[in-house]
């Protein structure tokens, strides 16, 4: 029952990267304010001990003007004050200063004594191609859609997508537990089309079953989609929190793959004054989280996603993390059949490539435009 | 297994109202392309029926200049595409387009239909009050901080304030399960002191417990509280999941007090052009996730909020929603003693007023503090 004290702290700091906008001594200021806005939420003055303040308020590492404008500041945590929570994480990083204007999470570094608390993607890019036995070139996700089929028209997409060589099948991430085409319908008719297409193509195609739901709903879906025969669950940690998919992922009796979706993630993203940068949220975070491949829309599309945004993406699921491993980019957001070269030319090899209304596009034959796709791809 | 028939759709449609910045032209083609990218994500030509065109497409039902600049959107979808749960209705509302640039959610009009499937709050105003035994004023609040403190050093300040008259006690947020001060030993104290408290003064007052935690964490720290004495819970919804929040408020064998925390919500709100109105975010959604109050950061303060964003929050708190209670607005986030004359003034007695650093600066004696706040409420 005593207080914290030095056996508490082990030295070990979560050190976070924040770009601040503004003027130097404004930006220095707020970057004061958040090592005490973050931790205690309390003034200096109030702080009942200095081994607190020593300990528990953050400290400013670093100072240095930002290339973008603003300033940059590197703001280091004990990490006993996320208390090995991937929650309390994101509250320790961003709770409170979420509400105030122009800071934007840029960077963390986590020390080895938080990570180990995690155990990460269970399959990373290694494990998912193992598991669909496919190496040298990039691997094809094709999306289910439009809301409004029905089970079986769906689960006929997917058998067509299967026999066309799509490594992944994933239901488009609106789809739910619509009446017009249930979660239990859906998923058993579209794992049994995928695995039906497989015994004739002698290939390891996966379904992945969108699994976003309630809190109490949510386990129920991804135990009936293991045992539907899906071979991975696709998550929007946005919609459900980012927690919910970590302990999907780390949960042995499921031991299924995760796509992790951006839904409802965008605000955080699109405006660079604020919110938390590509490289953290969909890289670093969805790697803690235990996300095996990232969903996001690539450059060029429907979606503001620039170049740079991707390669940040790129860099978040492989930057080193200690054991956690490597996951998967996979843009899609409009991505075209035409733009595959150059695609190619920029993500290189470890990429999924998601498309989705660009294959019903081409022509008529669904699976054929699907083998046009597995052909682009396979060819370089 | 029949694909989408009229049979399926009600005719009851989710009205939601966006902002959208932007010249006429620009604004007109978001707001078509918000019907079909919340939906069918897939282009018109493609959509395979008339019937899914008709009933699944959103529906643009009023498109005028707005006095803040651009446009306003109001649009309807079928409630049966959102499948009565409150992630799909996330999805539905803003999940692909909080990607997109210059969109913001303003207001959600819910049919009865959809509606009558949630519970909302156990006890909203109404229940609060009586649960506590106080009618006729403004309802107070504290919150155990800093970080840092042991468990017994928080429990000693929850007596004090207990003591002092303060009607719920609430962790500080960030407090959930760190090694100095873990969440079963601080639950243990901080119940039994306001408990101990109460029978000295014959009052009511309630500790509120930070149950933000993970997935697998949540429910067991729900039930510990209560096993306690604790007489409700914090949640933080923008890191559990709002739906975490709802299936805790809706579980009769749990039956406490639920007080949302905008943690990590912040980036959603502070971008006027983007995000989803303080109304939406933390007035209806809260509300249609089961929170009994809503705690944010009053203007004047030091966050950003105006008062027109209080005033939005109020009337996120009150408005007619069918069967879903009404519920506090818990005003804080920097809330000085001198302040409260002009803050009963805008709130009237219908709030909860939480002073958290406050409280400890007007002199040493805690106690005195505390009945120095309360005197200031109960006078008016």
């Amino acid at each position: 029952m005593a207080g914290l004290s030095s056996k508490d702290i082990s030295g070990s700091r979560i050190f976070v990267t924040y770009r601040i906008a503004g003027g130097e001594k404004d930006a220095l200021a707020s970057a004061r304010d958040i090592c005490f806005e973050q931790t205690v939420e309390f003034p200096d003055k109030l702080i009942p001990s200095d081994f607190i303040r020593n300990n528990v308020v953050g400290k400013i590492e670093q100072f240095t003007p930002d290339n973008a404008g603003g300033f940059k500041a590197i703001i280091s945590y004990a990490q006993e004050t996320a208390a090995k929570e991937l929650t309390q994480l994101l509250n320790l990083v961003f709770g409170n200063i979420s509400i105030k204007a122009g800071i934007r999470v840029c960077d963390i570094v986590f020390p080895k004594a938080f990570l180990s608390g995690f155990k990460g993607p269970r399959f990373g890019r290694k494990g998912l191609r193992e598991l669909l036995s496919v190496s040298g070139r990039p691997l094809l996700c094709a999306a289910l859609k439009p809301m409004g089929l029905s089970s079986c028209e769906l689960a006929e997409l997917a058998y067509e997508c299967a026999l066309g060589g799509i490594d992944i099948i994933k239901d488009d991430h609106g789809l739910t537990n619509q009446c017009f085409a249930s979660f239990q319908e859906r998923v058993k008719l579209c794992a049994e089309a995928v695995m039906t297409a497989n015994r004739k193509t002698n290939q390891k195609c996966i379904y992945a079953a969108n699994v976003t739901a309630p809190f109490d709903e949510i386990y129920k879906r991804v135990e009936f989609a293991k045992q539907c025969g899906a071979g991975a669950v696709m998550i929007a940690p946005g919609i459900t929190g980012f927690d919910t998919m970590r302990a999907i992922a780390g949960d042995d009796s499921i031991g299924l793959p995760i796509f992790s979706h951006p839904a409802f993630l965008g605000t955080y993203l699109i405006n660079p004054d604020a919110g938390i940068s590509h490289y953290v949220l969909l890289g670093l975070l969805n790697r803690l989280a235990g996300a095996d491949a990232v969903i996001y829309p690539n450059y060029g599309g429907r979606f503001p996603f620039t170049r740079r945004d991707c390669e940040e993406i790129i860099a978040g699921t492989s930057v080193d993390m200690e054991h956690i491993p490597l996951i998967f980019p996979v843009p899609g957001g409009g991505i075209s059949l035409d733009k595959l070269p150059e695609l190619i030319k920029f993500y290189g090899q470890e990429v999924i490539f998601l498309i989705g209304g660009g294959l019903f596009t081409r022509g008529d034959d669904f699976i054929e435009n699907c083998r046009y796709f597995r052909e682009l791809v396979v060819s370089r």
